[in-house]
């Protein structure tokens, strides 16, 4: 896969699977809405709950990584990297849409919303049969 | 959801997402064929290629977890616990199937056919809204 593809194939996605380390060393992963924000291939935000498990994982162990699957064509890539949890003022904006009052009822500035910010530093594309690394360029 | 809930969730998966720990301390992700044979809720086979980094990464640091998803459904659940890389006699035949040769050419014994033996302890159900944990009996 080029790298136009794999960003063709994360833009297609509805889900991201995003995984992290839990407190007794087990790797955990979740499926999340696709990311609101996208900068290459480096920079992906994703909205979640402020006290959510995922979260207070990230905040104990940054290492992250994000997982995009198209199942029916057996093609996916992994990115690896470091999740942040941000709730300043700029970052909640960056990324709310109006609708996120049914999840957040007290708007932007809700204290159980916040935004994970995932920089990823490589990835690992999946085809049928064959699997190959990259490097993400700063 | 309860535990009967999980299991039919688990068998109208045709994809298994199965997380490990790299030597550097990351998650890393993939999607697999969904197990060969479950045992409840505590042991799942899969069969994956010997020299994948998966199995290098399951031999370093056997700690892992699976996730399967209803995307459409906003349901999931992950399991959590042991990945184990069995390549005896007994294990191989367990989970071959006929058409396995286009995979592994030589065979039930083609050194790059092995068996991934998962054995849960515990779990997380996701449904809209709402994570709960659950415990497996052994």
């Amino acid at each position: 896969m080029t790298l136009q593809e794999v960003e063709r194939l994360i833009d297609s996605r509805a889900t991201a699977f995003v995984a992290s380390v839990d407190e007794a060393g087990f790797p955990n992963m979740k499926a999340m809405l696709a990311p609101r924000l996208r900068e290459g291939l480096r920079t992906f935000y994703f909205t979640t709950n402020t006290h959510s498990m995922r979260v207070a994982q990230y905040r104990r162990d940054p290492k992250a990584s994000v997982y995009f699957c198209d199942e029916a064509g057996f093609r996916g890539v992994m990115l690896r990297g470091t999740m942040e949890t941000l709730t300043d003022a700029a970052s909640r904006r960056l990324i709310w849409r109006e609708g996120d009052t049914e999840y957040y009822p007290q708007g932007v500035d809700d204290p159980d919303y916040c935004v994970l910010r995932f920089t990823a530093c490589d990835g690992r594309t999946y085809t049928d049969y064959h699997s190959e690394n990259f490097v993400i360029e700063k």
